[in-house]
């Protein structure tokens, strides 16, 4: 930490900057400079509050050197956290991708959504049984009916399921259906949220919230680690900008700079992130090529009559396609996906423009 | 609603449009342009999904022509909402102003702060007893003890209370305490929370997110009156931009614009607007010649010591100024301000620049 | 500057840093701490680029203390400058109004515009010859024709004149026959055009870029004062950000904060700030609560029809009202507004509400 | 275009505008819905000013329908547009990349990269001998004698050159030593400048402003296009958001999006885009997986010791070592990179983080 005097403070203003930094229990190192003397502060700052100096007389601000999450930091666990579901690892050298619906909406989409993206090659199965919308008005989805379908199809076909929980007293239910537990972009700081799913053995997906700078991401991250929980899954999905050709703007410079910052393994969500299906299949293979560890790609039989991020969700044989596609990029940076199926189909229709 | 076709969409792609408007009860009117087609929607729209149209073939977008917000709208209630809460009256000819620290940390700084608020002429009492905060190692409040403390100094100055709720369960015990309950910024699309407070009957303070447009203030609010509860208040508090001079971009736009297009009555919170307490004088100034109907504003007794946010507090002699300065600009817009006193105190010492 | 070292940076790193610091005609001050090692730089940094440490192995960021502005900071210049064009000060006491078209269309338009915001109390006329627009299919102004009736003008009424100069070329003859010359918010970074005005007499009205910081809007009126003119006037007009429901986001908030950066005067302009011409008299009213030197406001006989900013321009009778309302305020802040006329008009119609 | 009139508005208004669209030359269509009318506009629509429309009593907002380029659109033009310069081709099936310093800083500084660029497979030299910079203060490039250092180059290597011009008086010269002119972010509303380029025989590489929209790239597109000159290639080089752990947010989205609305080659520029050398290799891999026709990468043979953006520029051997990874995720998507020499080098050392 760096207090930054005003170029017009008084010796005794310094002086008692200088004390508080030695009540706090840090040692104090007073810079004198040409135009402005600066104080520098030595210890374990991280858990010293900024608060303390910046109404003082004569300070005119704080800089913090050390980033303020530490758990989540690579500087404390220097090897990359690989989360294991069973035959599933997430943060190695195998890609893995979540595939499914926005919206469970029914028995019949979710199984035919599901049995699609199991022979496309994806692992874990994606759909919301709890959905937040933004109006009162919208579809909320089926809740407990929804876990029910999910847990269906990961007895009919092996996959395993990832899925929202919003509320702290749905961690028990929610966690008794799903794999890994999700943590949608408008509860990112949803803190009694975030201290219910550090206390569960369940994995967790967090989703960065479209306000969200990276550090806070990974400070919210944090906080599902000091609960106890280690197993935590960063997922960018797209930051909220002026652009508006896209419905988000997706982010994918957060894939390399999260792997810098943090050990937890990144998946990336550019279904979210873009929300234009058209852009989907490009945006996934950049995310391989960028370095991250997943994919989440929203999936359904029938996108037009979709309840929910119909606009944003690929129809199953252009998923198949996207599969072919992402398993040869995957494979120019060295990373596996070994579940995609060899054999080539058919020629695919062109994608056909959007505009937004 | 406006589903905008393709340039090359053919017209059995058209008319399966227009039969999908009139499975959805509407009325479809085709429009035959010189470059495409447009079938304008008519009908009670609000309640027909736009995802129903977008991956149709031929579709190249949809435009809304409603806002998605009903009871919030000042078209379905054109007059003014004024809010009583007994003595006071928010959202009429009277200013209101909410004054006290972020956080309550001890009986004596609350008591201290109440005092000098009342003093100066505040109506509302605010103090946060829990506390969303970014790091999981920063202070998050008192608690419940916090709560016996608010209902303290309500007794003692005859101070209206507003404190923040921060999960569903929370709502009763802090309705219990409270006179208006606050919905923090980062809660602003905790659905659940909203539907908690939409069913008690406590009149509510809705901040508008750090990320949310003023129309996603207006959809938040619209959760909380169709729960019924209709004393509800805007509270524009800072948004999140690339500048960094200011901790957010107090965006004072908001009370004109919301005044426009709803009858709630609009708060205005400088001291989160702009994180910097040299700044809160001017805006607050700047927020009531705007017309907001009422000020939240942080006052510390010794905001150097804050446990949080002292950079942007106000100590109670600078606040008692400003409450001066804000009865003479209520005066030349024409609003009211009875409470402030009317003898004026010795010089006050110049504000200081701060760089923040 | 404060070089921030890598936690594992070794001892060889650091001396290197030293070393170049030394070179740089700098002090270093290494602080050993905790977890990494800091150097402070003492001197006058601001001469050294950052950049000479920035890849130096070991580094892992720097830190700057001093603003990179210095003619433009109040440190430099402690008293406010007031430009004086002949009988106006503006940055003084008294408070100037700038009114007028967003372009000059024609004679008649410009004349009728000039009489009537004279008539209400402006003391200079606004009005663009040359017109920066997003497209080349657009009204481009009216040229050295539309400086001629802005001369005209001027005789006429006794109004001084603002309007825009695009390319460093123009300035010569923008300069002959205006009275502040502007520099428009598409070319806040034009540095060609920032050294022509820098090398003029005429007093310059920097509008502030969309997507400019403070920081960098002091940046280019740096170039300006090094340039050798002093006389530079600030302007606030809105900023991008995600919000939709005004054209971009009015940040009032750099009114009082740039009055602390620095000793120009600043000026607000609501109507850009804004785009809606029904927020503009609450931001006006605002702006000047809040410390503006003045405003730039766009008013226009009959903007339905104007080429140009239509949506964002008062008729002439709201104008003469806003300035009644203007005065209340300014003189509520100890602020004048002499120019004003005492006589109250016949009641004026309400303002209609408009859904952006 | 769709004109949406007020709940309350009256038929006379929506006479009004009929009659209004009838002038303009355009068919009106009155749609009487249930809460308000529309009158959509049919014909050549792209002429008319939505001004024309915006302030008539009863009207509440326009919303267009087409996009307002032309010349720039897919539409337009459906086929790629591929650029030739001598032997190499822009926006075909092989990818082209431009590398170097950012500033041309001596003769053997650049002369060096140029031969190490070469040697990994550039086709394209950058360099700039005129920089825009922030600050007065800053190093503002070399001029002319860059030119005369990049031309040398040239013909030593072979290689093409791609340089920034600034002012329009500056583009006869820059045109005669350049083989792509290049206009920088801060200059692309800068429409003197885009004029002067638009009449001109050089192909220009139009950079995104960190504030533009995409649909603003495409309208300064559209002024180049609409001079005569139709060899414009886009470049996408981040853009301004709240996120600070990147310098800009490199916005790959616009790739796919904007190959989708328009026809012209789009470059990416992941070293100012990202603003981290370290991040650099990752967002180059994804530009071409995500389907750029090119890159633009900054190398420096010392990147400690640039004068401008050091902490972005790649060493010449990880240059080579990216070149060949961008080969291998080229082939994946199809396309091709036939300059990169087939050998591999010796193990290359890990990149080590950095924290910006």
């Amino acid at each position: 930490m760096i207090i930054v005097m005003k170029t017009n403070s008084t010796a005794a203003e310094i002086g008692a900057v200088i004390a508080r930094v030695q009540e706090a229990g840090a040692s104090p190192h007073p810079i004198y400079g040409v135009e402005r003397t600066v104080v520098a502060v030595v210890g374990e700052t991280r858990a010293i509050d900024r608060a303390l100096f910046m109404q003082m007389p004569g300070v005119e601000r704080i800089t913090t050197i050390s980033a303020p999450f530490k758990l989540a930091s690579r500087e404390s666990h220097p090897d990359d956290t690989v989360i294991r579901i069973n035959g599933v690892s997430i943060g190695g050298e195998e890609i893995v991708v979540m595939a499914g619906p926005c919206s469970v909406e029914s028995r019949s989409q979710l199984l035919e959504t599901a049995h699609a993206v199991k022979e496309a090659g994806a692992q874990i199965l994606r759909g919301g049984a709890f959905k937040p919308r933004t109006s009162p008005y919208s579809f909320q989805g089926m809740g407990l009916k929804g876990l029910e379908i999910l847990a269906e199809a990961r007895e009919l076909y092996g996959l395993y399921i990832v899925t929202e929980v919003m509320t702290p007293e749905a961690v028990p239910m929610v966690a008794e259906y799903a794999d890994i537990l999700q943590i949608g972009a408008r509860n990112i700081q949803n803190y009694g949220l975030l201290h219910a799913v550090g206390r569960v053995q369940r994995p967790v997906l967090l989703k960065r919230g479209m306000m969200s700078s990276m550090e806070e991401l990974l400070m919210s991250a944090e906080y599902i680690l000091a609960g106890g929980n280690y197993r935590v899954m960063l997922c960018e999905r797209g930051i909220r900008t002026f652009e508006k050709y896209t419905r988000n703007t997706f982010d994918l410079n957060a894939v390399p700079v999260l792997k810098q910052l943090s050990h937890l393994p990144v998946i990336a969500d550019p279904s979210h992130g873009t929300g234009r299906w058209d852009a989907v299949p490009a945006m996934a293979r950049a995310a391989i090529a960028a370095g991250a560890d997943g994919l989440m790609i929203e999936v359904h039989p029938n996108p037009a009559k979709a309840l929910s991020d119909g606009p944003q969700s690929l129809k199953p044989k252009r998923f198949a396609e996207l599969m072919r596609q992402i398993k040869r990029v995957a494979e120019a940076v060295d990373r596996t996906l070994s579940t995609v199926p060899e054999s080539q189909p058919a020629a695919e229709p062109e994608l056909e423009p959007v505009f937004a």
